[in-house]
């Protein structure tokens, strides 16, 4: 049990804590689902990028998917081994596709045509040759959010069927590009298999029907997206989930790459707010606390559900908004959330916060990011510094 | 005319630029509005926060309007006169509270029972005596977005008007409160008079009936909300403005202060940002841009519109959306907007950016966030570097 009350005293609120014992038993579930398969989990970076967090990982065999050459750079830092990072994103700039392919990381996974130009040219110029991969988009609905599904035609990520053998066929008869896998991500936050079932029995014929033509790729790349429980959401089994894979493909020799982000780290991580009052307008119950939406912009944005925890509190519960210090009505951490009564410097543990809090943390109304924190076993550690005033306004003073 | 072209080249994309003439006219025609009127305009520092914007307004003798003990160090910082700088916000911590005693601004505008009691606290613990003002929530709908509607009871701003009423006789009664003002704030991009008309007149009755228990209150806080031209929407005229409020006051003898955040600079300010490739899936056309949801969450968050100019490009126009390079379907920068045929390192500028843009920027990604430029006149200036890696990790690395 993690003592949040002794944390919050140490380090101050708003914080961040990640159970890296936690991120630990995630990860061997998923490898061990995988277990006498050749895979890689590469832990999708974007879902938490904190360095120590990356290492973490890293040391227990995790490759990374990366989505900007600044996470890549993160990888490399933290550890990874460049043969296990792939370079993901559907918008690459040209620095960043050059530093990909002269970082020597284990393949670009290409998200269209032109993409595909860019990069050959960019090889060309190096005269290097690019290992690639190609996003396909099996337009499958894969029944979440609109804001986190991706694989359904009218979305921006990856390329149709047709296009796909097309560039496979043209990396081919490249003296730049080397088509190495084949990738999709249907979507975040999954809950039901069917839907990754269908994407990987589609991508797995494309598969076959490249062999057919002697393009021979070894890495079938699945992409991340397996939902956790943030309230009483049915999640995946990752055996399920694996035997779902490969069943569909049904003995083709290649190696499975699992880009895992939400399903490693979300529920590893705590954001811990303290109360600042109480407050009634009309009929309705504000909890007014220290953390805001520039924290954690999850229930604003994608009105995220995050379970509350009222630390050592009791009493009789009642529904209550839990709102923040920024001036905006969507700055709410929860709506109509039973609480009991609240006083001042009460804490609060919001859960679920180890995936898409952080990382999507602003600077809105000058508020300095939170500190974050990582136990593990008996260790507690600072991982990343509270941002104070000095720091929120450094690029900018010396133009004042 | 800005040149744009040149900027891009000069600074980089994606990138903010600031017409900082532009913000004076904006700025002006409101204190003009108001002239002959005892009135201080309150810059909203959340609405753009750059430092040197705020010297800006602070140089054409802006106040400064507050949400966080931050926010008003920039206003000091900038040269704002602690006279003229107002304390907002709806959840302050006691060491906000202390500094801004301290720091002996305006008033310090509080947002309910609860905050009340601790203001007078730590001002008797400081041994002095604290200005405040009251922020009413006069339930008024002020027919905007729900997530910048801020008038209305079952929002968590303002109290009601019999909770400050008892709470102005408290501070009357106290030692260590001194109330001065009163305040409201209904909403942002407000484009309707109507609504601020009838919360006016609500507050000045409240005023009206301290008035007769001898709470004589200087400053009379309209709050900021005045709506700008995003696309075709009509706005208020300032003179309409000033005088609804007026007419409201009828002759009562107080300083109106208004806090514009959005009117000031929103127009004035530009997001530039390249095109990387275009890309159809299925019926659908995507224009790749290297600016995103990191930089610009205003589509994402508020379904926002933008126009978009594409530069020196013409050819017959067609529906696209034009999307960023973040691993998101939630981020774009505008749904079906119609552009003509983009190539690679098209320019795009997306206008109306002044507000609550860069300021609601993240690290989303591993993304630095984008540079800030000033123009005025000939003059063309560095307000904010880019952030480059190192500047993103570096309260994370030494932690490794
Ligand atoms: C290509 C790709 N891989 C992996 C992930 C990680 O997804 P999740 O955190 O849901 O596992 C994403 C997320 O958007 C993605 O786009
Ligand atoms: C109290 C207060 N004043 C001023 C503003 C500025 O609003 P705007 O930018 O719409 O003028 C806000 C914005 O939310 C506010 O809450």
């Amino acid at each position: 049990m993690i003592d949040f009350k002794a944390l919050a005293q140490t380090y101050g609120t708003p914080l961040y804590v990640y159970d890296f014992d936690k991120m630990k038993t995630q990860f061997e579930s998923l490898k061990e689902a995988f277990r006498g398969r050749k895979s890689i989990l590469a832990y999708a970076v974007k879902a938490n990028s904190n360095l120590s967090v990356v290492k973490h990982f890293a040391q227990l065999g995790s490759g990374a998917d990366c989505v900007s050459i600044g996470e890549v750079r993160r990888a490399l830092m933290a550890g990874v081994p460049k043969y296990r990072i792939i370079f993901s994103g559907v918008g690459k700039r040209d620095d960043e596709i050059r530093e990909a392919i002269e970082s020597d990381i284990l393949y670009i996974n290409v998200e269209s045509e032109a993409e595909l130009g860019r990069v050959e040219m960019i090889a060309r110029e190096l005269g290097a040759k690019a290992r690639i991969s190609i996003r396909v988009n099996p337009n499958i609905d894969p029944k979440t959010h609109p804001y986190i599904s991706t694989g359904l035609h009218d979305n921006k990520f990856g390329v149709e069927i047709v296009a796909a053998k097309r560039m496979y066929i043209q990396a081919k008869n490249s003296d730049h590009l080397d088509p190495v896998g084949i990738h999709f991500h249907i979507g975040s936050q999954l809950t039901e298999l069917e839907p990754i079932y269908e994407a990987a029995v589609i991508v797995a014929d494309l598969l076959r029907s490249l062999q057919a033509i002697d393009i021979e790729l070894k890495f079938f790349d699945i992409g991340g997206g397996l939902g956790v429980r943030y309230d009483n959401e049915t999640t995946i089994e990752p055996y399920d989930y694996a035997q779902a894979i490969l069943s569909a493909l049904k003995g083709i020799d290649v190696t499975i790459i699992c880009e895992p982000g939400r399903f490693l780290t979300a529920n590893a991580g705590y954001f811990l707010t303290k109360v600042l009052y109480e407050k009634n307008n009309g009929a309705k119950r504000f909890v007014m606390v220290d953390g805001a939406m520039n924290d954690l912009i999850r229930p604003s944005l994608y009105k995220a559900y995050h379970r509350i925890e009222a630390l050592d509190k009791s009493g009789e519960e009642s529904i209550a908004d839990v709102v923040g210090p920024v001036c905006e009505s969507g700055d709410f951490l929860a709506k109509n959330y039973p609480l009991p009564p609240m006083e001042h410097n009460d804490l609060l543990v919001i859960h679920s916060a180890g995936a898409y809090g952080f990382g999507m943390g602003s600077n809105y109304n000058t508020r300095g990011r939170s500190a974050e924190i990582a136990v593990e076993g008996a260790n507690v550690r600072l991982i990343r510094r509270r941002e104070n005033f000095e720091d929120v306004i450094a690029l900018e003073r010396e133009y004042l």
